[in-house]
């Protein structure tokens, strides 16, 4: 395409990296990028270059922090007795946005996945163990996603707490709130007949 | 959300300028570019940054260049007597990239669109004209978007080059090719059997 200038073209081949940016969407952010004013695509490229700068893993959860321990750790308000796995960061912040769990997080850092090559020892699992060990917890809510790797990742986590004696639950399954059971896929459908509840 | 820290707090903003980026979709590419190596994380930055350096608009057809005349009005061996306006830059690439037109472009900068403030002296009209009558032009393809205002952009530069002799056409409407006849919309199916042709 050389009807495009060197510099347009370059910015195009950059944002292609981004996850769900094919060519036409690069194109139409690249034009975008052209016409804001200065100072905004200048913030922009100042907070990509230096969005890692003195960020840190928490010690304790492995949630993204600028200090030692994280700030969700650090709160003595939240309940020691209960604590969340979540796979990544993103989804303690989904989890955080609700405010209806209080307790304690552990970020996994990713599911077990033998195609992948994604092995126990690659997740923080050992860090996991300990901590139920260590810090008296009660329970364990496994909030993995619900997908194949999700699911054997729990089983592994619940065998490896077998005998620690901690109560070990994970999220429902069922029919999304405003879902429609028209779209329901025929296993969601069947895991919201089997946990059917009273009303 | 103190959960998030600030830096990548800062980022998610400054995603969120891009068009169609919401809060999730700037969440997601934000930790997506926190896990990618620095290398490409930093010429994202740097082409963001320098994507207006040294860029000009053409001084012939207001297209994108580096330089003072484009490389399509400086490619002799284009035809000089067709002539296709489009409203923007990204248009031009787009018909480019068929590469079944070979004449010159005229990027008019917008359509008129009296609601948003945009008059007929916000665009490249006065340019246009003046190019019909000097560069000896016998056809002008108006390549404009099948919208309101592309409508009403096309008949005003009609009316304007009324007297001048040249041929005016635009693009052809109907169902797109691989498109379904059930889902197109009734104006669209109604250009389509207006302008039927002999098979």
């Amino acid at each position: 395409m050389s009807v495009l200038p060197e510099q347009i073209e370059d910015l195009i081949t950059s944002l292609k990296i981004l996850p769900g940016v094919g060519q036409k969407t690069a194109e139409r952010l690249a034009f975008y990028l052209l016409r804001i004013d200065d100072k905004k695509r200048e913030d922009l490229a100042k907070n990509i270059l230096s969005v890692k700068d003195g960020l840190k893993v928490c010690e304790r959860c492995f949630a993204f922090t600028d200090r030692d321990i994280c700030e969700l750790c650090s709160d003595y308000k939240r309940d020691d007795d209960i604590l969340c796995v979540v796979e990544d960061f993103l989804d303690l912040v989904s989890m955080e946005k609700g405010g209806f769990f209080r307790g304690r997080y552990h970020v996994l850092g990713g599911v077990l996945s033998p195609l992948d090559g994604v092995r126990p020892s690659d997740l923080r699992i050992v860090e996991l163990i300990k901590r139920v060990q260590d810090e008296g917890i009660s329970e364990l809510v496994i909030a993995l996603n619900p997908t194949m790797e999700g699911e054997s990742t729990s089983v592994y986590i619940s065998e490896r707490l077998e005998e620690s004696g901690v109560k070990i639950t994970r999220l429902a399954r069922g029919i999304p709130v405003g879902g429609d059971l028209e779209y329901a896929d025929m296993n969601t459908l069947k895991k919201a007949f089997e946990g059917r509840v009273g009303v």
